[in-house]
């Protein structure tokens, strides 16, 4: 968290956090998270194990558990309890790594590293990793519509309508799909904004819906957390395109450049560098301004932008 | 529907319907669960198109509808309105043709071919029919999740972890994983029926406790239906084992004689094949006698395990 931040105005009803103090937070609800997820994964069984072990190896392959961190904190604004947020923390994670599953296979992305370690299909083979990203996503539903998710069932009925959308191909797999069309297309602004609406977009949205569908809070409220939740993402995809034009391929963990080798039209190729300089940290003031009138419950969500702006990898 | 069924004594509070009722009743509840799946389906849109066509696809390519038939046959003795039991016959097919997608696909069976068409990832290509498969998983749960599967969210719930389990790893997932590990193993009696209660049972589970989750009904009438489903996936596979090991391949549409080629334990290897007929007599007389309190409502349930034994495909 450097110059950005800082040099933005506080929200006169809450406060930037620290950088230090926003990875101390995201610590803490991928721990929490993970405890969750350990406790909800089938333990591996003699023949069917396999699949089981596939399914914990991609799940705990490591990642920022960014949007159980947004699960939470969306949470924190409506005074969701601990074993509800959790619940819904560890369901979209869930379908979150699903997709990286399915994503990493050879007939899509043919991916062989994730986070420096191999890919689920490459460390067991492909069949073990199509079945355990399709247990993931069973399993996500399931999650949800388990008591601990919240007492009253048309609640977990809610979440549920809501994760399905947003993991469909009105959502997710729509993005994919979009994706996988966009090197036949010629797609300009709009079309790249649907793109990433569609593809992580979506499960960003249900992410920040989580807390007032979980809370009860009114339909007003939950539109704000969803215009928040699309500030969000564009600031997510377009710092991340920033990333692969600008960044250290060391530092990014990742190849960089790929977008510009591979000709693809990204909102950075489009808009110009500087111009989506300039978009994303006026997309992260107008998301963190969506949130004046939560106090400092809401400063997890204010500093989530800036710090994606900030970051390397 | 032939000596067998006439042979087996009628029930005392119901009948065997005649194999032409039967097939007639099945049409019916095929042609209305395909008309509801039809409304469910997401209309193919713009760029999205392909994935949305891919699951068209794979969902209208035929079939008979088993399960959707067993949700409706298990819905009538409950006095289940038409809305709810065809939301529920809606979901399990989609679950049931999304498995069939992913097992479809080169890393799993590679088959090229189902009922004499194009598989989808032949018709389509590999991503496209992946995320077909993983969308129509996705919309399963949509549906169970709509008003119109139930009016009591409790309900909706039910279903949802219920199906959920069905299709995980405790589920059809951990029977597809346990049928690749087969190969590696030396499955005697046990393994086998275990593998077959996972891969296929699980889901007619489903079906045929869907009826009394819908209609309120007790404890004891849900694991009197459980058994009934129990039974009756034992009579589905070692009819199906039967057809490939005595079948005529031109009237079962497929290859026969692929179990004993490929040295694989099937019960009728492990029974003997006068054995196994007599065994899956017995199974369908055990699973028609569980229905006697059910009177005429039952007739359904009662015929089908005779008609399975029967079939030629």
């Amino acid at each position: 968290m450097t110059g950005l931040v800082s040099s933005a105005a506080p929200s006169s009803s809450g406060r930037y956090p620290s950088g230090r103090e926003l990875l101390e937070a995201m610590g803490l609800a991928s721990r929490q998270t993970e405890q969750r997820m350990e406790a909800l994964l089938p333990v591996p069984a003699q023949y069917i194990g396999r699949v089981q072990e596939a399914a914990r190896y991609a799940v705990f392959a490591g990642g920022k558990r960014l949007r159980p961190f947004l699960v939470k904190s969306s949470s924190a604004l409506f005074g969701v309890s601990e074993d509800n947020w959790l619940q819904a923390a560890a369901a979209v994670e869930m379908v979150h790594t699903y997709s990286l599953v399915h994503d990493d296979l050879p007939c899509m992305d043919d991916d062989t590293l994730r986070r420096g370690k191999p890919t689920t299909h490459v460390q067991f083979d492909e069949a073990t990793a199509l079945l355990a990203g399709d247990a993931l996503l069973t399993l996500a539903f399931e999650v949800l519509a388990q008591p601990a998710a919240h007492a009253d069932p048309a609640v977990r009925c809610a979440l549920i309508a809501k994760l399905a959308q947003a993991g469909g191909t009105l959502g997710m797999i729509g993005g994919q799909m979009m994706d996988m069309e966009a090197p036949n297309s010629d797609f300009g602004y709009d079309e790249i904004l649907t793109l990433q609406k569609l593809k992580t977009g979506a499960l960003f949205e249900f992410c920040c819906e989580a807390g007032p569908i979980l809370g009860g809070a009114s339909e007003a409220e939950r539109a704000l957390l969803r215009d928040y939740a699309a500030d969000f993402g564009l600031v997510f995809q377009i710092s991340d395109d920033l990333i692969d034009a600008i960044g250290d391929s060391g530092k990014a963990g990742k190849t960089v450049g790929k977008d510009e080798a591979q000709g693809k039209a990204t909102l950075i190729s489009l808009l110009g560098l500087d111009a989506a300089r300039a978009k994303v940290v006026e997309l992260a003031e107008q998301a963190a301004a969506r949130l004046d009138g939560f106090g400092p419950a809401a400063d997890s969500l204010r500093g989530l932008p800036f710090m994606l702006i900030d970051r390397e990898s």
